[in-house]
């Protein structure tokens, strides 16, 4: 087990502007202290309200060794319920998702209403007080349609102060009124850092990430390809700020940090010249969302907490989740959302609406298994970030002043 | 490593009636003091004569990380030696059972006698004594022709004032002369202390267990279904204890505890009404064993310690063992005895034998291992226990107690 | 984690002449000693350089947690360097072997040029110095053209020191000619020493190697099976020294251990009498070597280092390395040399030149994993060593010295 001096010590041995040391992606007993600390009250995105439409509609999500039952109740609330009966810890749905009516644990038969309430058991004794033995709860919020969950309410910011500074950038999809029209798994061999890492810099897109990169100006403009490409993006830039504000379009970026380190973050920018969403030829793929009146070449993109993200175009959205199963093993989730009524074969192809973000995640998957490779390997050091890495050495800095807090 | 003072606050913290905490089902270091305090004693099952019946007949016994051979050597005798040779270490006996007239080390050829003497070796020190390195002998003794085994028999009770009080409850079976006519195997992902919970509450078996509950007819009558189901029951239960004391059958329930919590008991019980024995129709399913002289509606059941149990109805026995391999893997072992004369296909079926106890097995798998996923999630609590799980109860008080005495 | 005084009790308790306790081949904490105090400076076989002939050949060699980039400059000198990006750690060579122009990190693209020198980066902060962020070197040596590895060169010997005293035994053979005509893998589920303990005695032949038995006749001496033997022996070893000394070809065996205890060993001894080779029937199988004239029924093996191993025949050499990829598994990979002019199907066969080896290779395996398996049994106890495991004893001896000093 780590002692608080040992971990104190890598902390304080860390040099600003280069990776962590080895044993922050290796250890056990950091992850712990990581999950106990702040993972443990991250907001995270466990689903979309499509997802449970119906009174008895629910699925499972498992994050952080944790499996949670997400349900819908007659009264159209959504909970989010340990799936772990509170007589001898059996798991209760054994389904990844489905529809019941109660809550039924097939070892003694308890059985729990769809808010976590004991509706039968048998054979207790007298002096137990059926309200004690509830399912224990988890914290939910609907953000947009979005179930976020904490299995730390306690220690985690209020939702609705940590994302009213991004409800301006997200109002005009209307998320609510959009449906999950796919979601795919990615399990990724290696630290949840290295995923949170990958995600917040762009340095990786020109080498690896084609598709993206052509679907984004933004990539060869802070590259510097040329000058050329700087100076025409530029310009491409400025017409499209005065397009958006001239369509009253919020665009530029926001930012808070919350209880816990907890970041909440979002932004609009300009896509590609041309290209009216992430799609093969640039086209649309979807029906507009929400009040979206026309594609004007935007994106915008945002996280919640250190675990989720959203990327929203004119006629879609991706949702990523980096879900830490333990200290070496990450599931990476994404939901693609499109209109409520946006009907597949005729509104919408499903393997062109996921296209670009599938390719793209298939190559992170890949790099970043390679980087927990050569970081678990005997011959690893830290290494210095570069100019384009910004935001991911400011990850890496409010992570360890979180592991550096007294616990 | 877990300290003792570790391991005592988690004691201390036990809140009685209630399960334990999450630590003693996945803790790789309390696993060891288990194996250390009283496991590594216990008397376990490891089979039956009639499985060795010839000079040289042998077979594997793993258990608590040690793999131990059991064999019958020229004048009859059985032993237990562990299988490892003692020149380098290397395992003997590698397959589960066989037969022969040497125990030979394929590594340098070092030989032992069936009793564990070296027979020989080559190019040895002369200061060395071959009889100093006899293969390492485990505890051994027979029960009603089960073969017992203990690891650290040193600390183990004397079989014989163990198991004097039950012998009267096993004695009209006749088991010593029983034949092994069936052994099952059931690989457990759990921590073998779920399975002996398991084991020892009926509380699980009407929401889990059909075919058990239609054989046994005190579930029902436990569970207080209807008060028709009391009454009859009370009312069978009276004729047939009637019944049973006017053929000078023993009824009733003994128990002991020794030395290092072992604990050993037995008691008879009646079936179902017109159940002769726990088949699929209620008829017989192989010759009566022993001294029974007609069916009684009877079941006997028991221990031998912690971990291997008894049950034997008037045509057949069920011997079950959990033989725990690491924290979270648990062997469950089964064997089914039939008279030794019965010839199978004439005398009996192995599958229709096997049926009842193959059918609760394959539940109680499924049902322990929904427990164990439940329980070494983050949403895991103590629960408490019901009316219908005292055993369960005492059992979990009786290890805490080991667990809380100096090593 | 092992403190330095629960290790240093474990080796004041061993007894010498008996094997070592369990945990020295089980415990995590343990074998990360072993890699910190000696086995991360022991020079180790990583191929041969006919194997990269080219500049920009490379291959891969992973041992103790380290992936090595083994690479042929365009100077044609040869560099081992980490496979580890120096950017945030990415593993950078993906195949065990390939060809290429220059190291270039698939995740940022950071580029190396041969010799681990950075070719290109970009966005770099100004301030840093590319000459700062070279691949990390590992040592490199060849002799007689075997590429030598040591991942902590500056605690290692000077490879031209530690092998000055065995070069005349290998230098007729001039394995710098030769060429890798096979490599072969063998995992096995065993700690390192097991299979080190194994390679250093020949207690074992006669009971487990048939085919090396009859191509070494000194077996059935040591063993003394009959007194025939020994004197046939003796008489047959008298007249092969006398042709050796005749035509001047060294015969006996020298010794040498160097910092860091690595031993540097060779000796030049007969084959049985009428083997020219090690081969099915004992005729050539390729080649005759260098400057070797004639079959004259010899064999020269030799140790460098705790991990590799050398045997030279008159026709071809076999190269064996045992890798330790944990505590609990080692790679043990063989390379056969034969001239380099020499070309399979005309002048070898593959399966025939590998015969011997790879026989021997497969039974010594399956004896370690017997091994590994009784020496991990809660039944194992140490054992003596015999008259003939003095080599083992030897390395028993060295192993807990260099154990027990000061880290």
């Amino acid at each position: 087990m780590y002692t608080s001096s040992e971990l104190h010590r890598l902390v304080r041995e860390h040099r600003p502007g280069w990776t962590l040391a080895q044993l922050f992606y290796t250890d056990r007993d950091i992850f712990e202290v990581e999950v106990e600390r702040f993972l443990g009250p991250q907001w995270m995105v466990a689903g979309h309200v499509s997802e449970i439409p119906n009174h008895g509609d629910y699925f499972v999500f498992e994050a952080l060794g944790a499996s949670v039952i997400v349900v819908r109740a007659a009264d159209g609330e959504i909970h989010a319920l340990h799936n772990v009966c509170r007589h001898r810890g059996a798991k209760i749905c054994e389904q990844p998702s489905g529809r019941a009516s109660l809550l039924r644990c097939r070892y003694h038969g308890w059985s729990y209403r769809l808010d976590g309430q004991i509706a039968a058991w048998r054979h207790m004794p007298e002096h137990l007080n059926k309200s004690e033995h509830a399912l224990r709860r988890c914290g939910v919020s609907i953000f947009e349609g979005l179930i976020l969950v904490s299995l730390m309410p306690e220690k985690a910011p209020d939702p609705a102060v940590m994302l009213q500074h991004v409800r301006p950038y997200w109002s005009r999809y209307e998320l609510a009124k959009t449906r999950t029209a796919a979601i795919r798994h990615y399990r990724l061999q290696g630290n949840w850092k290295l995923g949170i890492e990958n995600n917040l810099e762009c340095y990786h897109c020109l080498p690896s990430h084609p598709e993206y990169t052509t679907t984004n100006a933004f990539v060869r403009a802070d590259e510097q390809t040329s000058e050329t490409v700087v100076e025409s993006f530029a310009a491409y830039r400025q017409s499209w700020e005065e397009r958006m504000r001239a369509a009253g379009t919020l665009t530029g970026r926001s930012e808070m940090i919350t209880t816990g380190g907890q970041p909440c973050r979002a932004g609009t920018w300009p896509l590609a010249p041309g290209k009216l969403t992430g799609s093969r030829d640039g086209q649309g793929v979807a029906p507009l969302l929400g009040r979206v009146g026309g594609y004007d070449e935007s994106v915008t993109t945002g996280c919640i907490g250190f675990l989720s993200y959203m990327g929203a175009m004119c006629d879609h959205a991706v949702q990523v989740n980096y879900l830490p199963q333990s200290v070496d093993v990450t599931l990476v989730v994404l939901r693609w959302l499109v209109r409520a009524d946006a009907v597949e074969g005729r509104d919408y192809d499903a393997d062109n609406l996921c296209w670009l973000w599938d390719e793209t995640t298939r190559q992170d998957k890949s790099i970043i298994e390679l980087n927990a490779a050569g970081v678990g390997s005997r011959g690893y050091v830290p290494g210095p970030y570069s100019n384009l890495e910004s935001m991911t050495q400011d990850f890496v800095d409010r992570y360890l002043k979180l592991m550096s807090e007294p616990a």
